[in-house]
């Protein structure tokens, strides 16, 4: 059983993050980029840092792995891994599926995950060996601001359970993250798949412990793209691994699939085999 | 100077078609594939029939093309065009990027057009020879049901007048709609612009208009995937085209330039002809 302060002030360090990024949608930014050429803007330090003072606050002896600041007491077993706006590409466009993620590993396996939205107020909450909890969106009933209980994660749309590849929704964020190889495989499998949507990083796998989306399917990815997924989609039902199958832990190359149920998995995991 | 009786008319349409999206949004649906494999539910062909009931009601004589239901009276120099769900996949994975479309081209020219996105209540309105009026994002002061006046489109952060290929935001829906030539010129465009985002369909161009995207550039639309756009996109004082720098009609082909400004669709368009 996880302690129930670690999930608290990761709540609190969602809700911090959520304030800077509502004041920061849409309005005038400054993008730099980064050595591989991704873009990143004031708003992710600013967020960074406000999410590593809470940690530094609650938590010192814990490590840190953020993406914009580096590495912290990496010999605790206790690792927070940090990225203060995945899709930050969806941010600077002014488009609600960038999220914060937060996660807590414990001696290498993601423990604890949170994906929040905060512009839509959507968050989910993943706790090892727990339900998945998740705050409703604001549609159709808009929430007033930090109103809305936390409820375990719904079933979705309901179809999730027993899907086929043949009736999945798949997603990824964009082609550009797979090698040629990578691509190739991926194009096969979504003539197989009944939908395939692109963009939404992160948002994906939240939409995934929610029954909106089937399959998700990445590669490219850094652990703090990844850890705060693993308990949020187990927690949901779902199944999440490696393209070997692997679980995912702090160590985990960066090629992820996600899926909703384990039938989906194995049917999606054998063609990324092959 | 248009009929203002065309731009009420089309403003209902899009009430309409909200009111039956913002029920249908996350909520079971029905997955059927048309000839080209492309996802429809129940809910476009739903949509589609509530704006041709207004037009059927209003201008009788108006001819009418759309998505679902193919066209009737063809011999009118007003022809309505209408996409009840533009981005059906996002629809379908509950990602509110879809949008609806309404166009009224006038003996082949789009001279009205309306993006309406009916989950976060964001509408654009162009009218050819008007400036483009936007209907505010709820965020951060949510809109009640049927509230928020039609504004001028706001020069968005400022950062679409005199920017540079290499300051830009590009996007598109996804690379699958380009043939292997176009994907490659693509691709090669995206290695000069500051940002790249992928999904969004209809919802890139308003988000143009708004100033929030720089560039976007797309192939294989229909007309009533593109009609809309045009009016939207030139009255707030962007650029669009098709791939050789051909003003929009209802007979252009499916490759669509947009961009914020005209150094910058000269820019790309130079790339795009190479």
């Amino acid at each position: 059983m996880l302690d129930t302060a670690f999930v608290e002030v990761a709540n609190r360090m969602a809700d911090a993050a959520g304030e800077i990024l509502r004041k920061a949608y849409r309005q005038p930014l400054t993008i730099d980029h980064k050595a591989d050429a991704s873009p990143v803007t004031q708003v992710d330090r600013e967020v960074e840092s406000a999410l590593r003072a809470l940690i530094e606050k609650h938590f010192p002896g814990h490590g840190i792995i953020g993406e914009e600041f580096g590495n912290v007491r990496e010999s605790s077993p206790y690792q927070w891994v940090l990225d203060p706006i995945d899709g930050t590409h969806a941010f600077i466009a002014g488009t609600p599926t960038f999220t914060t993620l937060i996660a807590l590993a414990y001696e290498g396996v993601p423990v604890l995950g949170v994906i929040d939205q905060p512009i839509t107020k959507e968050r989910w909450v993943g706790v090892a060996g727990e339900k998945t909890v998740y705050r409703k969106s604001p549609h159709p009933n808009l929430l007033p601001e930090g109103e809305g209980a936390l409820i375990p994660s719904p079933p979705g749309r309901g179809q999730g359970e027993g899907k086929t590849l043949a009736q999945a929704t798949l997603a990824t964020t964009a082609m550009k993250y797979f090698t040629a190889d990578e691509a190739a495989i991926f194009t096969k499998l979504q003539t197989q798949c009944a939908n395939v949507i692109f963009g939404g990083d992160g948002y994906l796998y939240a939409k995934l412990a929610s029954g909106e989306i089937d399959l998700v399917i990445e590669a490219g990815l850094k652990p703090y793209d990844f850890c705060a997924l693993k308990p949020v989609v187990e927690g949901a039902g779902g199944v999440i691994s490696d393209w070997n199958g692997k679980p995912v832990t702090i160590a985990s190359g960066g090629s992820i699939i996600a899926a909703a149920n384990k039938q989906l998995h194995a049917e999606a995991l054998a063609l990324l085999c092959q």
